[in-house]
């Protein structure tokens, strides 16, 4: 299995957001342009795949692709779901998320659960940095977990809950990518196992 | 110069959409992703790309990365972007674009003059074509035109204008992409000289 951790930095941690301004919403159009190049190819879903995003490391919103249903690729249907998994916060309980549909879940939480709940399913955590490895040289492994930012750089904090997890760090490239554009890079070198079966 | 020409089959010809609901403005959501993965990377505009959304083939708004201003990397203000154009399509007569704002243009005219202009410019025709070379094989060249299609495959009239233009066909890896997240792997690979600098 893929997955990918992205830390919101300004998410909205409650619904009382517009849908028709969406990098007002703590830029959740970014955050919801990752859900869909997580889960998303054409005409189809990555059943492979899990998303999770850390808003405002208060809750975090999970979405699975084995499970998750009728999620669509435009921003303002994704960032609803969003909005409706907050709509149910109440229900999230400790360690136990709230559900408000299938393959969709949401943890009461920030950074420090998030990344401790992916890594249980991950056998590599991977984050993508300029000064890392060359993807076309990192070998790839069968259940990676990539942890990104969002449109802020990681926080000290940050970094310091991700060192835990022994992470490597691997170069898309020499231009920094939006965060769904390296999602998208990341899924094409797993796709074509790093650039050799097309 | 790098350029993305995306047919948009049902994309809508006047103004009168709701920014509220693109995909039901004839995939206008899928458009303005694919305007975005062609100009915008993390925090900068690349400013040697050219992207061309051919809309209903009855006009064509294009957007230039040297000289475009304001861009920003949700969709709808990048679907505002294209309504605007449209808004002004009075203005475009003959060969000569509307150009309601720096380095955006409209143009009267779908995909045959669409691909003569864009050809001009280009020293190769790229179709993104699963049974294609392997991207990882194909020779980048200076200013590749990248001809992708909308949620639709290319129609039969699509495919005779294109292949007037030489194409070369380019396999980006076997899962099918949205056309956005197509544009973002080639330009990762032409960014990495084909996955060998990073």
């Amino acid at each position: 299995m893929r997955q990918f951790l992205v830390v919101g930095h300004d998410a909205p941690t409650t619904p009382e957001f517009s849908l028709e301004d969406l990098p007002g919403a703590g830029r959740l159009d970014l955050l919801a342009r990752a859900v869909v190049a997580a889960l998303l190819h054409s005409h189809g879903v990555r059943s492979d795949s899990r998303v999770h995003l850390v808003l405002d490391d208060a809750y975090t919103f999970v979405a699975d692709g084995a499970t998750v249903r009728h999620l669509r690729p435009d921003e303002r249907s994704t960032a609803a779901r969003v909005r409706n998994a907050l709509d149910a916060r109440d229900e999230a309980i400790g360690a136990m998320p709230a559900e408000p549909s299938p393959g969709v879940a949401l943890y009461r939480g920030g950074l420090v659960p998030a990344l401790e709940r992916a890594a249980a399913d991950a056998d590599r955590v991977v984050v993508l940095d300029e000064t890392g490895d060359p993807a076309s040289e990192a070998k790839p492994t069968e259940s990676p977990l990539f942890v990104l930012s969002d449109h802020h750089d990681f926080a000290t904090s940050d970094r310091a809950a991700v060192d835990k997890h022994d992470p490597c760090l691997v170069s898309l490239g020499p231009v920094a990518l939006h965060a769904d554009q390296a999602i998208t890079v990341a899924h094409n070198r797993l796709d074509t196992d790093s650039f050799a079966r097309y």
